[in-house]
C-alpha cells in the first residue's frame, strides 16, 4: 500500500496547487473533489494538471444521494467524470433519509436501486463504484448505509468488479464487528483520519489527522491488509482546523505520521 | 407499556418538582440521576419524595463506566442506592476508551469483567443490569458498548434474570439490524427521545423530544412490544433547548405525543 492524498485534506488548494503539493511532498496519486474538478475547469483540466504534476488520481468523490431527487442523474454525471479524470473509482456516499421521511428500509431500498440504476454507465465507462459506509451519526442526513456489514450486503447484491466498498477509519472505527466485516469485503479503498474531541456543531468537519485521535488505526490497517487489499491509503481529514494549517505542513505531517504509525510510505 | 419520566428530561427540577409535575401530568412513574438523588439527600429521602407524590421509580440512572479506575466501586454504590429507592432497575453506561488508550477489545473486555464483579451485589440487592448500548458517536468517551447487538452478546454472558439491556431510541435507530436485535434482546427498559439536527458542539445535549425528530419511534415502539415487553416506555431528553422549556408544559407535550404516536397512555 502506498500513501495517497483526498484532496479534501488540503481543501484551501485548488487541484493544480495539491498535486504539486503532492508531487513535493512525494505523494504520488491524489483523490479529486468534484467541486474543485469544476473550479479547475472540468475532468480534462484537472487530469491534465494531475499529470503535470506526475500523479495519477486514486478516486473521484462523490457520487450517490440516491435518496434525493436528483441522485441518480447526478451519479451518471460523476461516472462520467471519473472515466474523464482517468480513475477507475467513484465514492458513493449514499444519502441520508429523504426530506421529511423516517422510513429508514424504504431510503435504503431507495440506495440499492439508485446504484442498480447507474450499473451499466459504471460499466460502460470502466468506473467500479465504492459504497462507504458513513458514521451513524450522519445517518439522517448523508448516508443511511452506516455500517460496514451494511455496505458489505448491499455491495454483494452486485457483480463484484463493479461494486465494493470504502472503509473509512473515521466512519467505521467504533464498530465492534469491523474486523470480520473487513475481512469479507470487497475492498475498492482505504481512508485514514482520526476520531478527536470535542465534536463540532454540525459534526461534520472535526476529524483529526491521522495519530491524533482515539481511532486504531494500525489494527485497521492490519485487517485491510490481511484482507488482501494492496491500494493507495488515502488521507481523508474535513476539519476546520486542520484546513487553517499550511497545507504543505499538514502534507509533511501526514507523510510522517502514515510512516510511523502504518509503515506506510511515499510512493516518490 | 405506561408512560414514564426521566427525570432529566426535566433537569431544571428536584426530585420532589419532578415526582410532583409528573403526577399533575398523570405518570406514574420515573427514572431517577443519582446527582440528583444526592441533591435531594439521598436515596431515602428520594424515595419518600417520589412515594409522597404517589409514584413509583422506574429506574436508577446510572452505573457503569467500567473502563474508568473508580467504576467498580462507584457501581456497587449505585446497586445500592437503586435498591434504596425501591427500583429493580440500574442503567448502565459502560464507560469509553479508558484514557490514552485505542484499545477496543481491551476496553470492551473490561466492560465485561466490571459486570462480573459486580452481579453478585446487584443479586443481593435484587438489582437487574440494564446494559445501555450508546450511538457510536459516543464510543470514545463514554461507551464502548454501542450497538444494540453488541450490547445482547455481552448481556448473554450473564444470567437472564440478572443482566439485560435498555433499548433507547436515540442510540439505536439508525442500526440496520435493530428490529432483529430486539427481537432477541432481554430488553429491561425502553427509552424514548429523537433525532434532531444540527448536533450541538459536543453531541451530548442535542436530542428532541419524541415526534420531533428523525427517528422512527412507532417501528421501535412495535418491535419492543413484538418482543414481549411490558414495561415503561420512559422519556429521556438530554437537551438544552428542552431544558430551557417550562417542565410541565414538556410533560404535557410528552403525554400527547406519546399518545399521537404510539398509543401510549398514561399510567394515571
Amino acid at each position: 500500500m502506498r500513501l495517497a492524498l483526498n484532496q479534501i485534506t488540503t481543501n484551501r488548494w485548488s487541484v493544480r496547487e495539491a498535486a504539486e503539493g503532492c508531487a513535493r511532498a512525494g505523494i504520488g496519486a491524489i483523490g479529486l473533489w468534484r467541486d474543485k474538478v469544476a473550479a479547475a475547469g472540468g475532468a480534462a483540466a484537472a487530469a491534465r494538471a494531475v499529470r503535470d504534476a506526475g500523479l495519477t488520481v486514486s478516486s473521484l468523490c462523490r457520487g450517490g444521494f440516491f435518496t434525493a431527487p436528483d441522485g441518480i442523474a447526478d451519479t451518471r454525471r460523476a461516472i462520467a467524470e471519473a472515466a474523464a479524470l482517468g480513475t477507475d473509482l467513484l465514492v458513493l456516499v449514499c444519502g441520508g433519509l429523504p426530506d421529511g421521511s423516517r422510513d429508514l428500509p424504504a431510503a435504503r431500498a431507495m440506495v440499492h436501486d439508485g446504484i442498480a440504476a447507474v450499473l451499466d454507465d459504471a460499466a460502460a465507462a470502466g468506473v467500479r463504484l465504492g459504497i462507504e459506509p458513513l458514521h451513524p451519526m450522519f445517518c439522517a442526513d448523508r448516508s443511511v448505509i452506516t455500517t460496514l456489514g451494511e455496505a458489505n450486503r448491499l455491495a454483494e447484491r452486485f457483480p463484484a468488479d463493479r461494486v465494493g466498498v470504502v472503509v473509512d477509519a473515521y466512519h467505521v472505527w467504533w464498530d465492534p464487528c469491523v474486523e470480520q466485516e473487513i475481512a469479507r469485503a470487497r475492498i475498492l479503498a482505504f481512508h485514514i483520519d482520526d476520531w478527536v474531541l470535542p465534536l463540532p456543531e454540525g459534526a461534520l468537519l472535526g476529524r483529526g489527522l491521522p495519530g491524533e485521535g482515539r481511532a486504531d488505526l494500525p489494527r485497521l490497517y492490519r485487517a485491510v491488509a490481511a484482507a488482501g487489499y494492496t491500494g493507495p491509503v488515502e488521507v481523508e481529514v474535513l476539519s476546520e482546523r486542520v484546513w487553517a494549517m499550511p497545507p504543505d505542513e499538514v502534507l509533511e505531517r501526514l507523510v510522517a505520521e502514515a510512516d510511523a504509525l502504518l509503515g506506510v510510505s511515499r510512493s516518490g
